[in-house]
């Protein structure tokens, strides 16, 4: 550490408000170049090579094969596939000397299919894994976190290339179950999510997510499974439908001042109608449009949920992709009178072929009170699947604390995390736009069928001191630490002298090792230093030295174990090694 | 190679020109993305790493500590050292979101010397040696010859930062002496030639090139020592100066119709003048103007070559940076009426104060037939030092070969080289911009001074195919092969399945192995490929098998033994490990 080019600092940078970004950049791990682009330091530098390796090794035990392709591109193989439009602001684009227009990679799949469209022609080429470990560019809105959402990143991507839809399953199955050891090695508190794709297109994908309060992505999980998911990939289970006999007719009642759905829940409650009622037991009818891709024309789209919940936008844009959705606004109301603002029913709806989707609550046998088309009207027991049939059922509406799990164990409740993997199921959607296609074993063209899997690995070193610091500093799980061991020694006599011989011991026992042989610093700044650094096994060479006694310390546990100068070695090796 | 990413060609690719880009493209190593830009395809990458990591372990050696730094760099840096303007075209140029302007990283002077700047303060810290292994973006005008001049290439970028000129030149001597022997464990055979800085600013500097035909540098070497210069940095001898006594008096001489210095000596030789001459009796003086940085005016300079030698306007450009230099046109003659197109002399230039600097072998002594500042008009026996005294002497008419050496060994002749790495003595350029100081033991701020030392990653691994191929193929020193044994099982019974065997038998023992365990595919076409990937040793598992008989093979010699089965591993081991 004489030598180390490494300034620890003991205020939090004035920009940092999660403790990943405080503590890297105060532990010297890494520094800001601009905003959302950062310096790696040397032993960030190592922690990012240790993420790095393992991410290989699991990459390379399933058959991946390391490329490395370049982050400038031209921008023929994002228009082939629209992502040179559809990326919007989030693309850095640039031009060469020439005017020919370019692009930094924030993610490589046209590349990849490029290049195995280049190479491969015979469905006896397939399956293939290929992947690469490599700086992403993305020009985020909002850079925040330090590395966590950065706009330049450290990314592995990986593309899988079959024949045919089980190839791929198969090929998904492959780096999921790649991904699981690699989080596990990684120490990582992780859920795996179901996804929507966005911007990616194609079908299945799953999120991994590290657990954590400072994580950008919300996601559910049950009290009483392991099950976990994103909130747009939520599927709320439908009840079974009910009888339809028995049921009360319809009857539309005058209800004035009703305009919320609490004030008409009181109303009902005070109208003597025998019987309780919650905004549970409301139909709210909510009037949006949607717009397909390519199509020039707006669709009303009205949306019935329980009156208890709202409708929850990303679930909603996520439900209707690629079909873009807005908010209806007066020209649409002035354009269809049956539509009464606030008194919005299933009937008038039906009547005037608007498509009309409800919440999966609302089965055939359920009784609505809900808008009867009319100012300051509502129906009460307008039953589904009797008085109004729906277009059919969309799941948007919010997801609650306490709402039961889908798959029937526990309840669920909120969390949040950090986005560190992704798989995808891409199919053709890339092979299509460049046309890649093998020779089947019939000698026809067949299109191959792909999958992209992402881990950002930059991501991933923040998410870990995310999941494991204290106040006093970073914990590095051994996977990852920089060091193994970090020999401190500190006075003004023998000790550093005798920290050194130390280090060389170790070092020779096949350990890595971190120590501070800085003179003129006090011990209390070197002990705030080694907690702050985080490697997990601390020697102390200090005023016990005389004594011929060292101590050793345990970063994640605290422990602080009094060692005799002979046995620190041993000791040392076996803390490293259990 | 059953499932191995490859599939080499048996054409060469139509936009190649040199070795390394044939053979590399026709060997699967990389592929083209964009003008200047490149996949590195599996096995690519791994001579990549392997030439990255003699790089790294070489750096790591003398202390250098490695960081990663961004490629995506904000304007602000590069305008404080105005190199924003000064690379021009080179630099690729590009904008946030937020229209910030951005650049992608060229090499990181500046950013290094902002890292040091946050981080140290006081004498103690120094010095420091940083690098990184990192993506370098160039907007070269004419990329060519495959990775050799890409447009984004892999450079290890190292900086050192000293407290004073001795730390400097110490830091200097460390890389120097580290490139060396990085370049002697790559089996590169190369050269070190003093360069001049260029776009770099700073004073010493030397290149390292890697000599091959294909070089776009030239360079000149001596028949009789180590001797090697680039062209700008050859300093020409000067003769000692010779008596002037006794010498003629100058004579002006009516030289009709002599426009060219060939004429010129015809006539002088034609006009019984008592001897014999020839252009190198001739003292021809060429016209230039320069601009100094920051100025308006451009002041005229002339140029005294004996008659037999070109000014090289390179020579000329690295003698006069960093001044502007330009070619004088008919306005600059019209204003200086004194200037005699064709007939220009030292009189006139020095009367009218023109600032004239001569060729070193202009001494005192020296007599010259030259302009006589008439039309038709040249003087003889103008002597240097009697009728002329010039303003200092300028070192750049061109360098030939069979000019002596300038160590004074030999003669010097022209060969062409690669430039693989670059040694600077940066000085105080980039720290001044910065204001980059150290409290010095006085407690008085001292501006810290920085070296810069590159070595072209990317370029290396073409340079050594540049270095190291035949006909057939590459031929990969051992160092940084992709693999050390290629086991070849031919035919189809149980060659394939015992090429397996042996090449498992091989990693055990630690060996890199490629195995063609490819069915269905020709003998001759697995020769061929091998010849072609280059792999120093390959073991054959082919028709002898039946006999218990393979054959080793050497890539580089072309040996063959035929070696019994059960002998074989022995041999490649040893083979591999000689």
């Amino acid at each position: 550490m004489s030598t180390l080019f490494l300034r620890t600092l003991r205020e939090d940078p004035a920009d940092a408000e999660v403790p990943s970004h405080k503590l890297m950049v105060r532990g010297g791990y890494v520094r800001r170049a601009a905003p959302g682009v950062y310096s790696w330091l040397p032993l960030g530098k190592i922690v990012l090579e240790n993420v790095s390796e393992i991410v290989r090794e699991e990459m390379n035990a399933i058959g991946g094969q390391e490329l490395l392709l370049p982050a400038l591109l031209p921008r023929e193989y994002y228009e082939a596939t629209g992502r040179w439009e559809d990326y919007g602001d989030t693309l850095f684009r640039l031009q060469d000397r020439k005017g020919a227009d370019y692009l930094l990679g924030p993610t490589h799949e046209e590349v990849f299919a490029g290049l195995v469209k280049g190479e491969y022609t015979s469905y006896k080429d397939f399956p293939v894994w290929l992947y690469q470990i490599q700086e992403k560019f993305r020009d985020e809105a909002r850079p925040r976190a330090g590395v966590l959402r950065g706009r330049e990143f450290h990314m592995k991507d990986a593309y899988s290339f079959d024949i045919d839809d089980e190839g791929l399953a198969a090929s998904y199955e492959r780096f999921r179950a790649a991904y699981v050891r690699i989080f596990e090695r990684l120490g990582l508190e992780y859920v795996v999510v179901s996804a929507t794709a966005g911007a990616m297109g194609g079908s299945k994908s799953e999120e991994f997510l590290a657990v954590a309060p400072s994580g950008e992505d919300t996601f559910v999980r049950s009290t009483g499974s392991g099950y976990a998911a994103n909130v747009e990939a939520v599927e709320v289970p439908a009840p079974e439908a009910l009888p339809i006999e028995g049921l009360p007719e319809a009857v539309d009642h005058h209800t004035p001042d009703t305009a919320t759905i609490r004030t008409l829940v009181d109303f009902l409650n005070a109208a003597g109608l025998g019987r309780d009622f919650s905004e549970a037991d409301t139909l709210k009818n909510v009037m949006v449009k949607t717009r397909e891709p390519g199509s020039e024309d707006w669709e009303l789209l009205a949306i019935g949920v329980p009156g208890d919940r709202e409708v929850d936008m990303k679930r909603l844009e996520a439900a209707l992709e690629p079909a873009e959705v807005a908010v209806v606004d007066e020209k649409d109301f002035e354009a269809n009178p049956f539509l009464v603002k606030g008194y919005i029913g299933p009937r008038a709806l039906l009547d005037n072929k608007v498509r009309y989707l409800v919440d999966p609550r609302v089965v055939t046998g359920t009784r609505w009170v809900t808008g009867a088309d009319r100012p300051e009207h509502h129906v009460v027991d307008l039953v589904a699947g009797r008085d109004f049939t729906p277009d059919g059922t969309i799941d948007v509406a919010d997801v609650r604390d306490g709402d039961p799990s889908p798959d029937g164990q526990g309840t669920l409740y909120t969390a949040r995390g950090i986005e560190i993997g992704h798989v995808f199921q891409l199919g053709r959607k890339y092979t299509d736009a460049i046309e890649l296609d093998a020779l089947g074993p019939d000698g026809k063209p067949k299109r191959v069928t792909m999958g992209s899997y992402g881990i950002g690995v930059s991501r991933v070193v923040a998410s870990i001191v995310e999941q494991s610091h204290d106040e006093k500093g970073i914990v590095w799980p051994r996977a990852v630490a920089p060091a193994d061991v970090h020999v401190v020694g500190t006075g003004k006599g023998d000790q550093i002298e005798e920290a050194l011989r130390i280090a060389g011991e170790l070092e020779e026992r096949g350990l890595r090792v971190l120590v501070d042989d800085r003179k003129g610093v006090s011990p209390g700044v070197k002990f705030t230093d080694a907690e702050l650094l985080g490697i997990p096994t601390t020697v102390i060479v200090g005023r016990g030295l005389k004594d011929g006694v060292v101590e050793l310390r345990d970063r994640a546990d605290g422990a602080r174990d009094e060692v005799a100068l002979a046995d620190i070695v041993d000791h040392a090796v076996q803390a490293c090694t259990a």
